[in-house]
């Protein structure tokens, strides 16, 4: 069921890759030109040389251009981890989530996500909805990991990491001068990330400190030694 | 500056408790009965025995009831942070925060806790507000901990793991029959926390297995041992 519903989005961009395209490309030009309050949905429409009804037909409204993709990312993560082997560890069921997103995280959405982070920062409102998608990922990932058997607060920190390393992964991916897969740069960010955690809960003596350790306690340190 | 902040708020409530206090729980009681939508801010006052005047000496609209202790956390938390030992770990510096957090989580606030989660349950605007402020405590977590010297990942992650901490912790304070203070069950979230950070990172043999194992795993693995 969930598979079909990607399969549904993905085919009908396909299907109709001309129009969507045109819209969102018209919409996030003038979202950075004019400001995204300023615009309106005639404008955009006349600007992809398109009516009103047929922006309708693609989008609820102007705020599913910036956040259309998050139906189709939640049920790609959900999936991917859902597909991961079944004796795969939780770092494993994360990057399985990412090589399945693979197939939404375009590198056409690669040119046009700086022209959506400029709209967001610019937005209080719009950054808010951001919030609560970056929220409903975050549900589906622990929903996932929970029906695989993790027990609560491993979904729970399984899916704050999982959307940390996301972020940093969208962020590495848009700046990238080339053109690696985005689970590529979600397998790094991973990564990264795994060695800050175990630091996390490596035993004080091993652990490098954080911050500039005082005269005093380099006193107290050579005074142990 | 930040403890000077601190100590005025602290204090403000200390000598002004009765009227925030009374027309907090007039609020609360209120929002659970008949809705946050549904409650004016006059009829607060009227149920505080107050004017709306001395309401708005007090919050700035009745949303800040539930969210006025927003500055006084991120003030709270980064002041610990800052404060923990020179040579202290991460998770010190997590729990540093924490303890600095019991002045605010006071056993009377424990007792509003679970109407606040009540009228957020019920309502989807309040909750983006909740999801804004989750966003800006992580945020001054971060900065405090790059403050340290942590690098970009390493506070991101801090941040990342000490919210959730912290929202584990909230749940368990407002649920628990005793009096412990905040820190404790934010200490005690904490480590079970860095327990799961552990099994993210352990090598894949050492780990256990998330999800039931399949057969043709459990053949793969007798045929390696």
């Amino acid at each position: 069921m969930r598979l079909s519903r990607i399969a549904y989005a993905v085919t009908v961009s396909r299907w109709a890759p001309d129009a969507r395209e045109r819209l969102e490309t018209a919409a996030l030009d003038l979202f950075v030109a004019n400001g995204y309050e300023q615009t309106t949905v005639a404008q955009i429409a006349d600007r992809a040389g398109l009516n009103r009804a047929t922006f309708f037909r693609h989008f609820a409204d102007k705020r599913e251009v910036l956040f259309g993709g998050e139906d189709v990312l939640v049920a790609l993560f959900a999936d991917g981890i859902r597909g991961a082997a079944a004796d795969a560890t939780l770092a494993e069921c994360l990057r399985a989530a990412f090589a399945a997103a693979d197939v939404a995280l375009t590198p056409r959405q690669r040119a046009k996500a700086a022209q959506r982070v400029r709209v967001l920062a610019a937005n209080t409102e719009v950054q808010e909805r951001g919030l609560l998608k970056h929220a409903r990922i975050a549900r589906s990932i622990g929903a996932a990991l929970r029906e695989r058997g993790a027990d609560e607060l491993t979904a729970r920190l399984g899916a704050e990491v999982g959307m940390l390393a996301f972020s940093v992964a969208v962020e590495r991916w848009m700046q990238a001068g080339s053109d690696e897969p985005f689970s590529f740069h979600a397998a790094s960010a991973l990564s990264d990330l795994e060695e800050r955690a175990a630091a996390l809960v490596q035993p004080r003596l091993v652990q490098p400190s954080l911050g500039q350790p005082s005269v005093a306690s380099a006193v107290r340190s050579s005074a142990k030694a």
